[in-house]
């Protein structure tokens, strides 16, 4: 029997291709805002002998209760604000299956992360995209102005934003979540590298989420997201968390990370010690033009064709992510802060590789 | 400022309690169905060997290719037809979001697995449960009228069924795919028990959908489920699927299965040999009644209360599924087949116990 499967699905999500991830592989990878550094191999040891004694046959702790413990008093907050994702991603599922039906509005400033977009029009009717202004903040009128004309279910800040590395203006965040008569989720991913959080706010905020991630301080392997939330939203969004969504060996790892926590607080400070190097230079490169970065990569536009750049680099084993489409992105790059052999090898293959393009 | 975020959310959501998953311990654990047996040691020690070559702090390969290719392979499919999940339930939740809208109806029968309703409840409008017939086999009659009455674009089966045990007629079941409009799902969860797969019905019905999982073999802890499926359904699917949904430690654990598909079965096989022998004991213990089951648990009535049953257990230190409700489920337990010192732990526990109560 043969069935046309288009006709049972949505016209949005036929629409859409979905997230398509880059699967090329080169010697080095900074495209992906993942960590450079591994883990010591006396410590990875250790890690896995934790992980050793989870019985494999059974199923994992159900909302990793335990792990939510901890971890919500590592962000102060009560557990019952807290919850455990298979990485961000799903919370961001939760969150858009937990509130949207298919007449609901999601809005979003652009160019952010594109899974906010992904993702909710698996639910939504429309993600209204506002860009940002000239120098990648808020465009704070124009967000005021549509959260009041079109009532979004949801609103999503990247905070730091990426892909330009920014935080919005704390200002604007705040009025906006005060104009908001929906959530407003602030995806706190790549925090540890701005100084700066919004976790404070969550008391003056009932409509307020925040999402944090292992994902770029060293575990994305593991899938590890948190969600902070009022107590009341969380009890609603644990309905739609599958019980066991996040697995035993993950679990065991994030229990690692708190016990290690100076471990991985130490490379990130490295990172970010390695992203100001990278910066100037950057900056000092003919034709590149890096924007400062709150954020564990560095958004830059170049004066040269980046589709070209992108596959020069594959050609010298680099791999960076190229944001090159029509508008604000044309030719823009964005590279994650390496260890400091890799951005010096990136830099190298960089420079050789424009060297012989011509400008735009 | 305060929100009320009940008003945020959906009256079927807000309804419903989600899954609440038992989180009571015991010495002895025969209520998740999982598999009684672990890794033996030394084969233990290989499979983490193989996970510490993964990068912990890169991304898991997206889509799992490597792992979904090996899995098509084994079971005799495409891969463009295969999805791997983190568990089944991820897989029950991308069919939901994909293809249901406030406006679906679902169709499922009583009783099953709670999750088909708890999460096709959150993106459909109503899930039609169909009661099963005495002998526990699909009503037939029910279901087609229901079909055409309904047009549900989802239909859940297990294959065979919890908590019940046994497979439905297989005719019965390939009339009910004939008539669908929508999609038929298939849950093999339990498969490897029953020796039956409905896999080659694939062929010859693009409506169909095989769920499987390595829960029930050994593997619960990590989490891993599978769809096959028409591949332009797959396609559609896999934009839903989220880009990282299975870590790499998980995709580790699986290649390790298929490694070493021989211990596993023969695992499998020595749960199927416990499984009768607990079912012989069972039969013969005054006014507990045992069907015969082609899983790795036994559904059985009581002429006791169940729920005094159940509590006097786990005071003997044994955990088993307690699901007393009211109409057919009513002093009806299931117990997952245990290691033989396990099941007669359990038999004697259960003895000592009824022996104490008086018949309901």
């Amino acid at each position: 029997m043969h069935m046309d499967i288009k006709t049972l699905i949505r016209e949005e999500m036929l629409k859409q291709p979905g997230y398509r991830a880059d699967v090329t592989t080169c010697r080095i990878k900074m495209d992906a805002n993942e960590s450079p550094f591994t883990i010591p191999l006396a410590l990875k040891e250790k890690l896995f002998e934790e992980m050793k004694k989870c019985h494999l046959n059974r199923y994992p702790e159900p909302g990793a209760l335990h792990i939510r413990k901890r971890f919500a008093g590592y962000y102060g907050v009560h557990e019952d604000m807290m919850m455990v994702g298979n990485g961000s991603d799903e919370l961001i599922q939760i969150l858009c299956t937990t509130l949207l039906t298919s007449s609901s509005v999601v809005i979003a400033p652009v160019p952010t992360f594109v899974m906010y977009r992904i993702i909710a029009l698996n639910s939504a009717h429309m993600v209204s995209e506002i860009p940002l202004n000239p120098s990648f903040d808020l465009d704070a009128d124009k967000m005021l102005e549509q959260i009041a004309a079109q009532s979004p279910v949801l609103i999503f800040l990247s905070y730091p934003n990426s892909p330009t590395g920014n935080c919005f203006s704390e200002r604007i965040v705040e009025s906006i979540i005060e104009a908001s008569p929906g959530i407003v989720v602030i995806d706190e991913a790549y925090g540890s590298f701005s100084g700066k959080t919004l976790v404070p706010l969550l008391k003056k905020y009932d409509n307020l989420v925040i999402l944090k991630t292992l994902s770029k301080v060293g575990l994305a392997a593991m899938r590890i997201g948190f969600l902070i939330g009022s107590s009341p939203l969380v009890y609603e969004l644990d309905k739609v968390r599958l019980p066991y969504n996040v697995n035993s060996l993950s679990q065991a790892s994030a229990g690692f990370y708190l016990d290690h926590i100076d471990l991985f607080s130490s490379q990130t400070q490295e990172v970010m010690e390695r992203r100001t190097e990278l910066f100037d230079a950057l900056k000092r490169i003919n034709g590149i033009h890096p924007y400062p970065s709150d954020a564990n990569f560095i958004f830059f536009s170049c004066d040269f064709d980046t589709d070209r750049v992108y596959s020069d680099l594959v050609q010298e084993g680099i791999l960076i992510k190229n944001l090159n489409s029509p508008g604000v992105l044309k030719n823009c790059m964005r590279v994650t802060v390496g260890t400091r052999n890799e951005n010096e090898e990136f830099l190298n293959a960089l420079k050789k590789v424009i060297s012989v393009g011509s400008v735009v």
